[in-house]
């Protein structure tokens, strides 16, 4: 490909629009432009990545014998209102009516479409197992699209769904897909890792996150210095937490004027936080919730969540608070009323501990969980910390930022069940065929590498899936030895299969070779005076800075073990 | 791939609501299951089949210097509005809302989203010709969807859009498209022709369309018999045909009664149909209009619309007939009045004709266009038909029913103009970007090709676009050698990357030999008896019925060989 010909239009200017540096870079290497809030057009750079990406998907689907196939993004309404999905998802789902006013929506995601499909078509034991996937824009309507492709409105995912005769073959199915995530992302060139998570509000048990480590991630893991654990902060278990038992003292009501937060109260009364009690008010659609974890813990929502089986928690008002019978900045399980107390384990080890008092600047002192107050609910409620142990192996754990690029889901019967998707079995019985999905966010793993190779010049891609290899740039486009020597390399490594641009473009050599380190091709090839005069042609690998001077004499097969090694 | 595991649920019944070969033998072959009306999942062998025929688009897109990107299909109101389109598409659009309460589409096709992008990102005239194209899912709300993938509501295209500095690069942005097109087809073993075609609501003029010829096709067209001339029926020019010019006599009116067809009045008159004018009242959004063409034509109603300019044409009730003077049956241009009289030029030839007498069981004889009646327009107004001579050179014509499965577009200015897409010429001045588009129906063409190729058995794929090329069939999956000489062919056949399916069902023969026909593999490789014992291994040619036999030594390169020859 001719640069003077490659529809890549290159920005000088970071748009003031992008927030994160994959956005940024893909609008600056003239990879990316915006339609509207969360729609983008990919332009032929991003395309190329792309499908270098689908390919690599679709090959190690392939080789766990999922089967490709394509199925509507524009789905009818009948099959959501079957499963109850139709009003779940709420304003995330684009929903629009046909000329005959029939209910659709743009499908977020397609196990309505597939369980649907597959119960009109499967009727023996002897079909299953089946691994059916696709590849195609999925929807989402989010209140704040934002990051580029990170979070967007119209994104590419690669959808998996696994039927099995039982809880053994999904497992088989599951343990496939699991295998073949790490080798997609492996090959991509991401370090990632397979995180225990939080099954959501899609339903079924059992999921694993694929997280691409970068700084710029919206999720928080943790993961093991020593055994392979590793999971999503939300989901990470804990045991409680041991305490001192001390003699139980009177309990009192001390002043603490302004005392508002963990800290100040500390320091004021002289205590360590992990002998306070935090206390926070949360409303859901049921109730008024008070959740209880120690003065240097957090409470973890998604745990909450669970334990009180809710869809909906945001954080108590002041007109909530008051109708429990407390005061923001001072709140504490001893003596409420009307609110469900849900308590960490590590809470109920405390022994004089200190919380608020329900009065404004007033706080108990020597509070005895059991004693003072019984919550409704005992549970592990609080996020990991890099203090914790490994919940597997108690060695010490770490903590970093990922992107989720895929996850990995046991549905077991939810949909089968919902959609009378059933086979027979091999006594002629009829049973539930036993599901698993399987997503991969494609255009987001794009990001996701560009997040987590780039500098301070611009995307360094991995060879897998640069749009192309290698670019070729004449330092003088005026000089003619140098054009025709460039013209002869660029041959030869297109007869060599390296994928190579020419940057044919008469411009300053500092512009071209700016926007080459922007775009980032694996290899830059720059031929100048020295390759003309000295034949030795400078090779600069993109990711270390290292440069290597090679003869035209095979030199398109040096540059081809070149990028082996990358 | 083993047809055990394969999901390709084949049906023995042709399915109620299929009314054509291809979406009968699609649903029969189990290659195609309905979501919606107009809506359809694609299984993995139809998903082979299109993946194939991209394939072949794309190398023949980018061979012409075509560059692949991906546009949105949502798609916001703002550019429909700046085009005038978001009111012209009607109820054919899908639309939709944000849950901001913003308008959005399902792209129909996508002027509008290229030449937005196009205008903010090229400046001057060293950016172009630009070739950009995509394949996606595009959407038309049809009004009664139906012939499965013939006339769908999401159905995939590939889209191209040129633009050019001026109209000489058009031409030539035409030129390589019309090549490439021709390219696809052929290459995808298709039977086709490239006819002049009316531009109709999309804009722009100078336009062919490609069709796959087939019984079955909504289309007719002519073609000569002589020269290059193909045209679509209703785009074919058609020149006065001339009459015996006969003194005039003076206009009388005969009682005809209940004559209300031409063949009935010209048995009860003893006159030919060639002397008699046939009126047919249309109503447009703007007035009522009289249709002229001798008794043995028929109108064209595209040539109608274009002559009047207008969008809706239906025929008049009576109560438009009573308007201008009329009643049906009986119509005639003498007389009326509140009426826009077109005429056919060869109408105007006629002496001392007979034309309806605007009474019930009335003509009148001796009719002379121009002195009786004078037109409001008189132009080119009838379909051709296989007695008219070829527009281009005189020859005999023929006609035949088409596809449309691709269609080149002139658009010169018309986007460009109305979005500002401009760009600086060589001496700085701004100047509209001259642009073409053009489409191929990538589903309908997989359709297109299975009318044009089947049998009473079922599909004969084309080699290039077949789902697989071979299926090897064991007799007796009980007969161990069978089995084992099977999987041997089947592998040696992979080795070779001759796409191969072996069916190793427990099924009798008959059975998979019936779904090999039906899913039209262009070759069944029968192992029995005879290949165990006899080293000869029986290959059957599906489109010819020509049985072959090799044997296992240098199988697989024989089969290549075969597969090149066909």
């Amino acid at each position: 490909m001719r640069m003077s010909h490659l529809y890549a239009p290159t920005l000088r200017e970071t748009p003031a629009e992008a927030e994160v540096v994959s956005h940024q870079l893909m609008l600056r290497a003239g990879m990316l432009r915006k339609a509207a809030g969360g729609v983008y057009t990919y332009l032929p750079l991003a395309w190329r990545v792309l499908k270098k990406i689908e390919q690599i998907v679709r090959e190690e689907m392939d080789a766990k014998g999922g089967q490709e196939l394509l199925m509507p993004i524009v789905q009818p309404a009948e099959m959501w209102l079957e499963t109850g999905r139709w009003h779940v998802y709420g304003d995330e789902m684009f929903r629009l009516k046909d000329r005959h006013d029939r209910n659709f929506c743009l499908g977020p995601t397609h196990e309505e479409m597939i369980t649907t499909l597959v119960r009109s078509d499967v009727r023996s034991y002897r079909q299953l197992p089946l691994l059916l996937y696709q590849i195609q824009n999925k929807y989402r309507d989010e209140i704040r699209p934002r990051f580029g492709l990170m979070r967007g409105r119209e994104f590419i995912m690669k959808d998996l769904y696994s039927f099995d005769r039982d809880e053994a073959g999904l497992s088989e199915s599951y343990s496939k897909m699991y295998d073949a995530y790490s080798r997609v992302f492996s090959r991509c060139g991401l370090t990632f890792r397979a995180v225990e998570a939080d099954a959501g509000a899609i339903g079924g048990s059992g999921t694993h996150e694929f997280m691409v480590i970068a700084d710029s991630g919206e999720a928080a893991i943790v993961y093991c210095t020593n055994c392979d654990y590793a999971a999503n902060v939300e989901k990470a278990e804990l045991k409680p937490l041991p305490a001192a038992s001390e003699t139980p003292q009177e309990l009192a009501v001390v002043d603490t004027p302004a005392m508002k937060s963990i800290a100040d109260l500390t320091a004021f009364l002289g205590v360590t936080a992990d002998k306070t009690i935090k206390a926070i008010a949360y409303r859901t659609e049921k109730e008024t919730v008070l959740a209880l974890v120690r003065g240097d813990h957090e409470v973890n929502e998604i745990k909450l969540k669970n334990s009180l089986n809710c869809l909906a928690l945001e954080l108590a008002g002041d007109k909530e608070l008051a109708a429990i019978g407390s005061v923001a900045g001072f709140i504490g399980p001893v003596g409420l009323k009307n609110v469900t107390v849900v308590a960490d384990a590590s809470v109920m080890n405390l022994s004089n501990a200190v919380c608020g008092a329900n009065q404004t600047d007033k706080h108990y002192i020597h509070v005895n969980p059991g004693r003072d107050f019984t919550p409704a609910i005992v549970t592990d409620l609080r996020l990991i910390t890099e203090n914790d142990p490994c919940p597997h192996c108690d060695a010490a754990i770490k903590t970093a930022r990922g992107i989720e690029v895929g996850q990995v889901f046991k549905l077991h019967t939810k949909y089968s069940t919902a959609l009378k998707a059933t086979y027979l079995d091999e006594n002629g019985k009829e049973q539930p065929m036993v599901m698993g999905c399987y997503g991969i966010g494609v255009s987001r793993t794009m990001a996701a590498a560009i997040e987590q190779h780039n500098d301070e010049h611009g995307i360094i891609w991995p060879v897998a899936i640069a749009p192309y290899h290698a670019v070729v740039v004449p330092i003088s486009t005026k000089d003619q030895a140098q054009v025709a020597l460039a013209e002869q390399v660029y041959a030869a490594l297109q007869a060599a299969q390296v994928e190579t641009v020419l940057d044919d473009r008469n411009e300053r050599p500092g512009v071209k070779f700016k926007d080459a380190d922007l775009i980032g091709y694996p290899l830059k090839i720059t031929v100048g005076p020295k390759a003309v005069n000295e034949d030795t042609i400078e090779v600069k690998i993109r990711r270390t800075g290292e440069v290597l001077y090679y003869p035209q004499e095979g030199f398109a097969a040096k540059i081809k073990e070149l990028l082996a090694t990358l």
